[in-house]
């Protein structure tokens, strides 16, 4: 079997494919990448149990087949060709791959050892990729990291009639994003935030095609966007209600521009005490934020004019710097904060996308 | 005491001090950056046992006096600082940090506790300070890493009254560059290459004035850059001969673009065996350079065709494929590569630029 296509298709979807599967695994078909040849479409497919993957290529094709490889060393050797187009010949043990003055041979893995893939025939759900990219790319960083934190460990994504939302929280803060397109799908489920960011990254401006399955339960959803399908196991388990936990009302509300506020959090966070939790203080009074941080080698404080509203006329807070950092990251002109107390959780919300709200739940002081 | 003057000026310094004085030690007065205030000038000095740095800054100063500061913190403030000045105000036991809106008092060390430096008055030597650069540069990689190298891992300088030099050797590639310039000091010596390194980020285009201490057996090579002034403490023991080592007679030698055999090399390595000696074999017939690798994933080869001359009129070679990258990267243009035989050395020469030369001892076969 003989296949021609240029370097960079097959380079784009081996740089995707390579994050998923893994390099090393205790069971080692699980770092075999799948090539299968049919009806002039070159299809590529890998998994790392969460995500499956499987791109399809229109190539210049002699022959069918399928065939096994290293996922990881094809991917380097594909990177490094110096040609335009690369020429990959299957023989019976090895496949000989060439570009430009550069030939290898390649060993074959034993393709009756690779798992096998079922993707969607058809699709019910759509929704343009770029969108639910922004939903992921903007609530991604909340989600939980460590082991014991189950549930926390993934974003809660939400399908109805007339909007989709993505929500990732940790217990200590929040991040939710809000978009009234829908995908024509309804349920409620919890991806991975791995995964997230898997998905996100292979998402494009066209049209993305969704199925969720079994329809009744779903346990999967399937998503096809552009040459890509992918199947994204989902996490079982009961989200909490984070709507309970977002705060209506406020005592205090200011509005500032988001980077420069950014800017001064990071710059007073320096002399934070980074082995407890990076505390940083807040103090509003007569429209002026002062943020200070007092750690083992000194204090800081900074001042910054602000524009202030509410009930009451000044408020004492503290924060994990690191946590208003990554609520402010994804905002870009204002941002407004609404200060329901000082142990109830702080609403960081953008005044020009409503779409996106965060939620810090202040240190106890 | 009171000092302004631009964070720039400051920042810059500090990075480079930053760099040299460690972060940890388990002697904490080592990781101390001392100030000295005297005639408009402020001093920093700091130390990591192997280089002394000072660098002078002029400034609007009040008062004088003699502090000392955790050097790693002092330079994370300094470099997060909003406004284009800084104004630092020293206490009795803090300093206070102003810069636009920002403000930190950071906590003061026992300045007794800070080693004493001793610069030269007055320097005999002097040379480009890039020219110098450029020697390190060309030479660095091939020092040795490991601890139990001794001598090889430092960068040998040779000053003459006709000419600099540098040679580095792992005892199995070595790289030597010459400069006809001449410094003007006469002395053969080891620097360490940490120690190299950063005085080729330090050396500017502006003259660099160099001083050996003491005079008969020089242990410490003293340079003054711009307003930086640098005391390197220099190895002990024996360098190789280096001139025996370097091959004058070539059975074959063949001539091609320098970029285009690190790139081919790079590429056919990715099959080589990383665990071993990621070997790579060179067979030189007919003005053709086919170079190929095997390991447990396949094998590659490419093909490069190459002006060739010589006594044979073939040879075969097997390299460590990092030893051949490392000594084409820094030749721009045209490559000579001459072969003496299968066993002894190989030269790798610039065309284009003479001063620099690189040795590889081929692997056995």
């Amino acid at each position: 079997m003989r296949v021609q296509l240029p370097k960079k298709y097959l380079n784009d979807v081996l740089g995707h494919a390579e994050r998923i599967i893994p390099n090393k695994s205790s069971n080692p078909s699980l770092s075999l990448l799948g090539l299968e040849v049919q009806d002039d479409v070159l299809s590529l497919t890998g998994s790392n149990m969460d995500i499956d993957i499987k791109a399809r290529l229109s190539a210049d094709i002699e022959g069918s087949g399928k065939f096994a490889l290293p996922a990881s060393v094809f991917a380097q050797v594909v990177k490094s060709l110096p040609g335009e187009l690369v020429e990959l010949n299957f023989e019976e043990r090895e496949v000989d791959i060439r570009s430009g003055s550069y030939a290898t041979k390649l060993q074959l893995s034993d393709s009756s050892s690779l798992s096998q893939f079922e993707f969607p025939d058809s699709y019910k759900g759509s929704i343009k990729g770029s969108d639910l990219a922004n939903a992921f790319n903007h609530v991604r960083y909340a989600a939980a990291v460590a082991e014991y934190q189950a549930i926390f460990r993934g974003v809660k994504v939400e399908l109805k009639d007339n909007h989709t939302r993505a929500i990732a929280t940790d217990g200590f803060r929040l991040a939710y994003y809000h978009s009234s397109e829908s995908t024509g799908l309804e349920g409620d489920m919890v991806i991975p935030a791995r995964s997230v960011e898997e998905l996100a990254r292979i998402l494009t401006d066209d049209e993305a095609k969704l199925e969720l399955t079994p329809h009744d339960r779903p346990s999967q959803l399937s998503v096809q966007s552009g040459h890509y399908q992918l199947n994204v196991k989902l996490m079982e388990g009961d989200f909490p209600d984070y709507s309970r936990v977002i705060p209506e009302q406020s005592v205090v509300s200011i509005t500032l521009d988001s980077k420069q506020l950014l800017e001064s959090v990071s710059r007073v966070a320096v002399m934070a005490d980074k082995t407890t939790n990076n505390r940083v203080d807040l103090f509003i009074q007569n429209g002026s934020l002062q943020i200070t941080a007092e750690g083992g080698y000194g204090r800081s404080q900074e001042a910054i004019e602000v524009s202030q509203e509410g009930s009451e006329t000044e408020i004492a807070l503290a924060y994990n710097s690191k946590y208003l950092e990554d609520a402010l990251k994804p905002i870009q002109g204002e941002v407004r904060l609404n200060f329901s107390g000082t142990t109830s959780p702080s609403l960081i919300a953008s005044t020009r996308d409503p779409s996106y709200l965060a939620m810090v739940v202040p240190l106890r002081t």
